[in-house]
């Protein structure tokens, strides 16, 4: 029953994210709808060529389109699963790096960190009250987040990091959130958040709207150790890597014992992961490429995915090695973003204080 | 065993209450100490005279033995255990003038309203990665008061409430806190926050000193109903009931059969609590006030209390009449409370986020 529950809320989240997808496309209807898109990234580590292909890439896109755009750096989220924050400064300027060479635009989207935002980090308090510890428990990503730490005990963080992550998209009144399937429950529960705040607190106006899933298509790419992606694992292409290791490392990357390539992502993941890594940069169909490979063999795959990756991410790492000469730049767009989020906070706060009665 | 071990952390709480007692009654001692109080109401009624006894007392004469001292009006930890505000500015500006009238001096003293602090509310995500859902689950006073919301789910925020009561005492670097014994989980569950951070994310370096629990001895008096005194019950004299009220209020209160009138608190509650209301406005010792009574049974009990309940409160009352002629500067203090807190909260976070690598 649960799997039917879930599949029925699953079928809803992707009609709703069909039309989204529809209304981002229609420049008129875009201009109408008001949307605003909260993503984000784990300072923990370097972005690579799955990060790119995944969400990097849609978040441009999204921001050329039209759609205002906030994206955060999720400082404090490193330590749900972690007791170290590590190198936190060096891997926010990695992203800040990465988002500008990318194509993200400051002067359009709003870069900024976590930590940095004290009134979007107050919203917790007020949505804390408006969830039960039954319905924190029961969130699949926090069981699965549990689960992935070894028998480490459940934090007060981890527990609460669905409310946080209300915080992060209503604070600025986001209401398109680009997720993976795995992903839908945090928005439901801020759904959920948005849909009892106004209820509760507001008499029913609505301070804050229902933001929507955008779902996407993103293939699951794995790492080329053929386990998943992980900036950790060391399996994946950093998209600051220079060519020559990008070479080495997609020359390494497990496959099968069969000559004749083929796109069965089924019955040959780390082969059919390849195809989907070149076919993205490419823009072209999986299995016509993989056909164009044939019994080229394992080799040839390599030498086209290499070149495809190499190819594709050229202009990105051109303009990610000019900005890195310039740090101070970098330092100043966040700064930039952390301020003009924390106008948006602060803003976002009062509201929330005067539909409470909280204004002193 | 659980009995054991809570009697001797009461028991070690209790000694280093009493050497803080020395301390703060030492004025070359207490210079030394930098001591700073965080001592706090929630803004959910009208102070009573039990209050006024058991906590309102003791903030002025800390403050005027030379203890830094900061009040929290506690807005947030209104929707803990209810699903509305109420008349929260109200409640919140009848606070202030308590304080005032009670001799709390804003320029020694400082008054602010929990939701005004957003620095203080972001502490709660670094602490709350400090500490286990376990810990959380079985803090007493989280159990009591779930236990007291008759069947209520378990919201986030009552959760969590021993950190943001964390947040509430380090943001300051609050030291002492003054408590009653049922209180002591919430101060020792801070001290292993203070500690953790410490360790964890400072490498040791003391950002937080852990605070002590200051115990009082006020004991616990009962409403005029014999229940808990309650400002939801009506079963207390508000501070701000007139002198009429208060004979009103205390010529019906319960008592017993009994014509001569003891001291026992435990065979006739009601009675005793009687005779140590007028005895802490006195200055007497209960049973020789009890004795003085005797005979004139519960009608000269009465008679005695109230008198010691006008007489006690009649300054505080002309005081609070002439306050609340000036709403504007009730508004005016807590909003400079509130700054000076802002300035306070914004120095710790940026120390927390200097420490953790937070600074961008």
């Amino acid at each position: 029953m649960t799997t039917t529950s879930t599949d029925t809320s699953y079928d809803i989240a992707r009609e709703r994210s069909d039309l989204l997808h529809q209304t981002i496309d229609d420049p008129e209807a875009l201009r109408r709808a008001g949307l605003r898109v909260l993503t984000g990234d784990r300072p923990t580590g370097e972005l690579h060529v799955g990060h790119y292909l995944a969400s990097l890439r849609n978040r441009v896109a999204l921001q050329d389109k039209g759609v205002e755009s906030f994206v955060i750096i999720a400082d404090y989220q490193v330590i749900t699963d972690r007791d170290v924050v590590g190198r936190i400064r060096d891997h926010t300027r990695g992203l800040v790096l990465d988002y500008l060479a990318a194509g993200i635009d400051p002067s359009r989207t709003t870069i900024f960190a976590h930590s940095a935002v004290p009134a979007l980090n107050q919203l917790m308090l007020p949505f804390l009250s408006l969830v039960t510890n039954a319905e924190l428990r029961r969130n699949p990503t926090v069981k699965d987040e549990l689960a992935a730490t070894d028998g480490r005990p459940l934090s007060g963080l981890l527990l609460t990091y669905p409310v946080h992550q209300a915080a992060d998209i209503l604070f600025c009144h986001g209401n398109v959130v680009p997720v993976g399937k795995d992903q839908l429950p945090h928005v439901e529960q801020t759904r959920v958040i948005a849909r009892r705040f106004n209820r509760r607190y507001a008499g029913g106006q609505v301070v804050f709207r229902e933001p929507e899933a955008l779902l996407s298509d993103a293939p699951l790419l794995l790492g080329t150790d053929g386990h998943k992606m992980s900036k950790s694992r060391g399996n994946t292409v950093r998209l600051g890597a220079s060519a020559d290791e990008t070479a080495r490392l997609i020359r390494g990357a497990r496959t099968d014992g069969e000559r004749r390539i083929t796109f069965e992502p089924d019955r040959r993941p780390e082969v059919s992961s390849l195809i989907t890594t070149a076919a993205l940069f490419l823009g072209e169909d999986e299995a016509v490429l993989a056909e164009r490979i044939g019994d080229g063999g394992a080799a040839e795959l390599k030498r086209v995915v290499t070149e495809a990756v190499n190819d594709g991410l050229a202009d990105h790492r051109s303009r990610r090695a000019q900005l890195a000469q310039d740090p101070a730049y970098l330092d100043q767009v966040l700064r930039e973003g952390n301020s003009r989020a924390n106008e948006v906070a602060e803003h976002t706060l009062d509201q929330v204080r005067e539909v409470m009665g909280m204004t002193y």
